[in-house]
């Protein structure tokens, strides 16, 4: 039976790291949020399981998997991981995946509150001069830092730095492929430079692009594109040197 | 072999997810940073792991177990919930534990936002007013909806409210009690005002505290007073009724 992966419609989003996992195991899914059979009849269906009686996770992406219905993005990987070859086999490395990808999940949760400091409730119309001085502290000292921390972890792995866990794929990289995606849209200029000092993560993301799935799913309409209502935006202002933003 | 738990001296923070874990578990564990033979050399060891040659984790707190160094709260509790039976024995319940535990750590995030929205790199101080700006959306709409939230999922429990998952005590009961300790004391006016409405998480956490292992460690030096260098602090101006301080 196919997956169920309900998110919003119109974007990347968290839901992006559920599409990769899923497109790299090659798994039969629907993305239920998208489907238009008749008028937003999809995303009806995502908000009556998020919201209904049984209310299962707390906001979206929501995996469902027959009978099992899942919450939190790094739940659902590391339970599509282990069914999909897309963890390590033991347990130990399975905690680790788990540990690189929650650590992924604050890189993105501080991507996004650049643009959203005073929260979800606001505009980043209004909250606009709040973005232009949290901005710098995100570019020059809390992006760098998770970059060369990833970068050590490939540095450091010892079956080779090709991957973050062992000497194959797992469901971190292709987050971390996911990461370099949305800063290298969001902050293009802050990105090139902090890239600059980690090879081995420039890498790892040409190597999860060039992988026959995820190239092709790259190219289907099956992948949303960028854009400023996704986690990642690409805001000008925010991506400027820190000295002109900085209070 | 003892655990090795490395973290911050001075707060509870996120290393007492951790702490609360083990307690209950009746597990042996040195909590590094704290350790007093000579002039800080707790943290000196705690720093020597975090930024040494091995680098294993992004931040604090990191659990040592033997040859395994595991970082990141959730990832932590996944991997002493199963050695200790606080995660239910299936991998669906494990599953379950896992994501609660994660819906906990956005909660845990957004307390801390109300007051560093503009990032760690600035003193309290210096983001006082984007602080007064995001606390009404904490109080009025993020804290009743994650309470709710979890107030539907003991309400839902097949087995009973007693507990988040199942009949027993899993680790995210622990971690919803400490939301519950942070929260009356750093909001003591929204978290009254939200808890009057989720009767079963009041009974949960009175619950947990009445645990013999854990009203114990409450009562001992190894539990840490709240304070304003801690995840949750109180500042009284960030507590005030929502229409006074939104812009």
């Amino acid at each position: 039976m196919a997956y169920e992966l309900h998110y919003w419609p119109g974007i990347q989003g968290r839901g992006e790291f559920i599409r990769l996992a899923l497109e790299e195991a090659g798994a039969a899914y629907v993305d239920v949020g998208r489907q238009r059979d008749g008028k937003h009849r999809g995303m009806t269906k995502v908000m009556a399981l998020l919201e209904g009686a049984a209310m299962p996770a707390f906001a979206l992406p929501v995996l469902v998997d027959g009978e099992q219905v899942v919450g939190q993005v790094a739940a659902i990987l590391d339970h599509l991981g282990a069914k999909h070859g897309l963890t390590p086999p033991d347990a130990a490395g399975r905690t680790r995946a788990l540990q690189l990808q929650l650590t992924l999940a604050d890189l993105t949760t501080e991507g996004h509150d650049v643009h959203h400091p005073l929260g979800a409730g606001l505009y980043y119309e209004q909250q606009r001069e709040a973005a232009l001085q949290r901005a710098p502290g995100f570019q020059e000292e809390r992006l760098p830092k998770f970059l060369a921390y990833f970068e050590r972890v490939l540095e450091r792995n010892p079956a080779g730095p090709r991957y973050l866990l062992g000497g194959q794929l797992t469901y971190p990289d292709l987050s971390l492929f996911q990461l370099v995606e949305w800063l290298r849209y969001a902050f293009p200029r802050a990105a090139r430079e902090a890239l600059r000092s980690t090879p081995r993560v420039r890498a790892l993301h040409a190597r999860v692009r060039r992988r026959p799935r995820i190239a092709a799913y790259l190219k289907s309409p099956r992948r949303l594109p960028f854009s400023e209502e996704d986690v990642f935006r690409h805001y000008p202002e925010l991506d400027s040197p820190a000295r002109q933003t900085r209070p």
